[in-house]
């Protein structure tokens, strides 16, 4: 079976037992930022119920204007008013060339890359800096809970 | 106790059974785009287990630069070869008037906003483009195994 039909499958089972939300507006007035990674799910290794945050991902939980944009949205059209923003340990972006990636892409034809997103090499600094590029949106309503975490893909645990 | 602080203890519980992956790349070499949607979560909804894909959300399952972006990374780093698009019903993204919406944030301070991410109107239309979008990037080296879904909040169901 291939991945697109097992997806299908295993969403008949859900289905059957799914309980609908009253609405759109998260329930704990959350959004989370975190990495692309497959080792990571927020519902899971964060208590998170079905209903209660906007879960935000790209590669390397990196704030571009693709997040400020959606937790823009998150809050001025949806209600939330806190922003957790979760890197974690062994992350791609960790050491990542961005500028030979770009270059990379630029070769592979089609439009050239327009973003300037560095890799990192200090994963505290890191979140130091993700923390800061949001309280420093002026777009945000709600810039006054923002907390960084680090998630330990090895441990589980987040800090 | 705040949102924050349940995360941190719901956490303690979750580490203490967790078994880490042996390493980033996906399992099923599988990379999903979706909405930032509190109502969505792809792996209960999906069947998807931790490990087996790359996961990417913004508001709307928009397939902005930042998504590409990631996209370029989860195929070029860390072997993904088969993409799906979930969009859903409700969104937020549907009837959204992107640029009344920049205006709004132009009022607010700050940068200008940059991107050009307009609502929509027809889902199907909308999943149509999303699958076209990432069919036509030449910044992914694989293209064959892209499916566009559309996720029922009512019912759970994906279609």
């Amino acid at each position: 079976m291939t991945t697109f039909d097992q997806m299908l499958t295993q969403n008949h089972t859900y289905a059957a037992q799914h309980t609908p939300r009253p609405g759109p507006a998260p329930v704990r007035r959350l959004a989370l930022v975190t990495c692309m990674d497959a080792r990571i799910d927020p519902v899971a290794a964060f208590g998170l119920a079905e209903g209660d945050a906007h879960i935000l991902r790209n590669a390397g939980a990196s704030i571009t204007d693709d997040v400020l944009r959606s937790l823009a949205i998150s809050q001025r059209r949806l209600g939330t008013a806190q922003i957790a923003i979760v890197l974690h340990t062994g992350c791609g972006m960790d050491g990542f060339d961005d500028e030979a990636f770009r270059a990379e892409l630029n070769d592979a034809g089609g439009r050239q890359p327009t973003w300037d997103v560095p890799g990192f090499t200090d994963l505290d600094d890191q979140a130091r800096r993700a923390v800061e590029a949001v309280r420093s949106c002026q777009w945000l309503p709600h810039r006054d809970d923002v907390q960084g975490y680090e998630f330990d893909v090895a441990t589980g645990r987040l800090r």
